[in-house]
């Protein structure tokens, strides 16, 4: 394959700037009986975002919880796909519970979620990468504001936004004990970063990110045009689908209430991983697989 | 005066424990035409704290908003009574107020104010400090949760429960942009607190907090006791009066917007400060007033 053509250049210039997205929100193509309504993808094409409460019921979140926390109880102090909080050995992540975990392995094969996610990405996909964020209470730490398609692009070679991200919430997500939140309508403009990443980024990044941060006018002048920050609370259960290309973060959690939610990321088939557009060494395949496996 | 004895011991012994309050809540006394309901005082006894939306009126509220900006400007690199933000120059916070700025001398007076605090307090009251506090955009730090009364009675000598703290919100309060958390009911227990006080702490406690911090187990309790974690929102120019040993902190800011919020601490002139509790040298004036000047 030739070297492909950078259509989202970050991390490249010494100042930051705002480019246009090249690529549709919404690709669209056959429909399934359990896919989104057409005015549901209209809100998706324009907020970048979807919420639905109760998606999991009662039994299957509890289920699921407690293999999220069998995990945590297992988790080995050198396995390089747990990451713990800054300064501490309380673990924040754990990548690849799809496979660690059969009750995700069946999650993300459920209709209700898959045949939605196709329909966005318009065809088969696979698993990017999935993990649990645990943001435990006291301490957890804030992430700040990033586009997740920035980082998969430079750090992984992501070459197209046709991915969509899945946060399912297995504990009650409040909006002060550091809920997700996003910027509306983001998605659909692409912030350029500044500094070059340095090798082996990850193993920082993922517990407090230096590189791939946009910066403040950038932010500041997408939230305004916003007019808001959406932050979808309530009970454990809920799901939210998001493109790559989303800027979300969230808050510290100094509350004692613990928020974890389950992060899954579906990329198309047909935007399968090249090489790194930053030029590093590709990153692990836990956090951005390689191998394409439809599901 | 001879030594006195030590109701609130603290920083003292190697583990924690929750001690009973041993003064009232609400002292009582005369009571002015500007003075609280009893059912009002009724919930300041039960919960440690009140709230009153729309307290300044959108012209004070701009001037004195307008005043603190003109301090922050003007604010001198080696002002002592200037507070940065962790690993910056950002203004974090600036002590005494009510000298600096002759709007906020003035609002202090302000019986709709004075006459609830005169009224809790049961009499003359002055003023033992008050600063201004700018939560910024985009990287305003968490206050980990604290009782003030735990650091006054140690770090400066305040005997008796018998304070009050007052927060005037002079930008929007949002559940995300790290509003004041408090916890219902927690004024009625006082956290001993485990670890010894260096000299000289203020210099690094005003930024990040590592003594006088209640432990997890006691957090935990007194939050599930209440029930729920408190916190005012709501557009600027509103006040919340609390106890002097109510449990309370602010998660994180991420959002670009700022968060700026006046607080104003009055004490019973009853209530004087004497030789350090936790037997280390006062801190300076602007933190806690030595001089009692009734209001």
């Amino acid at each position: 394959m030739d070297a492909m053509v950078d259509l989202y250049p970050s991390r490249q210039e010494p100042t930051p700037s705002i480019l246009p997205r090249r690529d549709p929100v919404v690709y669209g193509g056959a429909v399934h009986a359990e896919g989104l309504l057409p005015e549901t993808l209209d809100q998706y094409q324009r907020d970048g975002y979807l919420s639905f409460d109760s998606f999991l019921n009662r039994e299957s979140l509890t289920a699921i919880a407690a293999d999220m926390e069998r995990l945590r109880n297992e988790a080995e102090p050198d396995d390089p796909a747990v990451v713990r909080e800054p300064g501490g050995d309380v673990v924040r992540s754990i990548f690849e519970v799809h496979r660690r975990s059969a009750l995700v392995a069946r999650l993300i094969r459920d209709p209700r979620l898959l045949e939605p996610v196709r329909q966005i990405l318009g065809g088969p996909v696979y698993v990017h990468q999935s993990r649990i964020n645990f943001k435990t209470g006291f301490d957890g730490a804030p992430f700040y504001w990033h586009s997740d398609f920035e980082t998969w692009h430079v750090e992984d070679g992501m070459p197209r936004m046709r991915a969509v991200s899945v946060q399912i919430t297995l504990s009650e997500n409040t909006p002060l004990n550091g809920p997700l939140m996003l910027v509306p309508g983001s998605h659909l403009h692409y912030v350029a970063c500044v500094g070059e990443t340095p090798e082996d980024h990850y193993k920082t990044s993922l517990r407090q990110q230096d590189y791939g941060v946009p910066d403040r006018t950038s932010l500041g002048l997408l939230v305004e045009r916003a007019g808001r920050i959406a932050s979808p609370t309530g009970p454990g259960g809920a799901m939210v689908l998001f493109d790559c290309n989303t800027l979300h973060g969230s808050n510290s959690n100094i509350t004692p209430l613990p928020r974890t939610n389950l992060f899954i990321v579906f990329n198309s088939v047909e935007n399968r991983l090249v090489a790194p557009f930053g030029g590093t060494r590709p990153r692990p395949d836990f956090i951005a697989a390689r191998e394409v496996v439809p599901l």
